[in-house]
């Protein structure tokens, strides 16, 4: 039997926690995108200063780094330096038969702390609160990746 | 039977789709580079001003930013925002036994907006176009995980 | 049979080498972080100047650029241009049953060559000596995405 099937509860809680982290990590581009509309800046590329239907009064301005954007890119960067590692330390846990109490802590607990982390970056937290929560996140992401080295290393 | 087999045509257009994929993001590693020696600069590193065999004849402007070497870092960013997720969700696609015709509408429309997007960036069309094709990618890596999630959670 | 299973020699190793460079990859982080404590600054967010717990004497120069820190982002971004490549890349060639030399000699390759990478960045090494690093590491990569290519193509 694959692992990897519909039958099995530990690939389904598996599944609907990556695509959630999924969700969440493409999300993160569009939120940069609404800041830059937002803000009617924070553009890269010397282009964008074209007269166009979505930017009808250019301004060279709009280059110019505006801090609600290069938040934006800072917590989508962030997103990106964990939940790839996760969504492949998930995959490899499912081959491993984790116990369906492992999975949900570790599975849930990275969802809430990543959830938690861009709470607390979105509204300008202590630099404390956010290095908690991208602590545990990543604990998470060690916790399974511990389980499949020990898993294989010991079988 | 595993879905993960070279016999199931779904995993067959992954597969492809998936490679294509992986040497397209390798590849703006290597584009980046080609815009360096090109440009004989753009730089990141203090050591990258000493004299070696590559770099006969070093100068502290080498270390200055270059439009065509940060756009060519840009685009790579931009694909790294993008092709993890969409292999993850395409892995996660497979083993939900989804229509050949999902898999091909969205895996090659994936690979058609990227290419498209590299091409729009390169060339330096307007902005509109540039999230257009961008828009068109992501919508297809979310249709992929919508598609997985609605069939965890409604078999 | 699943070629995902415990019993299969090619899932072990790739295994255990994923779960090397994932914990390579989240390392990067962490030496980041070490590396702003370590010089007392380094900071990007406004929101980082606060009086707390772990900043105790707050200073705007805090915020300013040091050498080290971006050296240790750098570094966590090249990993990031290339791990998650070979993640992906691993796991699909396990499904193609490739040969056990192949998959040690592409997988301890690249380990190796993304740990030279670092050694030799964190080190300040000449930047021919990092490209080399850097090439040997996605060749390997690449060499895996074109062996899957040909086995599906060609079967």
């Amino acid at each position: 039997m694959t692992p990897y099937s519909l039958d099995n509860p530990v690939f389904q809680i598996y599944a609907v926690a990556a695509c959630l982290a999924l969700l969440k990590l493409i999300g993160h581009s569009f939120y940069t995108v609404f800041q830059m509309v937002r803000n009617d800046g924070g553009y890269l590329n010397p282009e964008d200063l074209r007269k166009t239907l979505f930017n009808p009064k250019p301004d060279p301005r709009q280059l110019n780094a505006i801090e609600e954007v290069e938040r934006a890119r800072r917590m989508h960067r962030n997103e990106m330096e964990n939940t790839p590692a996760f969504l492949v330390a998930g995959w490899l846990l499912v081959a491993v038969s984790p116990s369906l109490l492992f999975v949900v802590v570790t599975m849930v607990g990275y969802l809430l702390a990543r959830l938690a982390h861009t709470y607390a970056y979105a509204t300008k937290r202590d630099h404390e609160v956010r290095a908690a929560c991208f602590t545990a996140g990543a604990l998470c992401t060690v916790a399974m990746v511990v389980h499949v080295l020990v898993s294989v290393l010991l079988r």
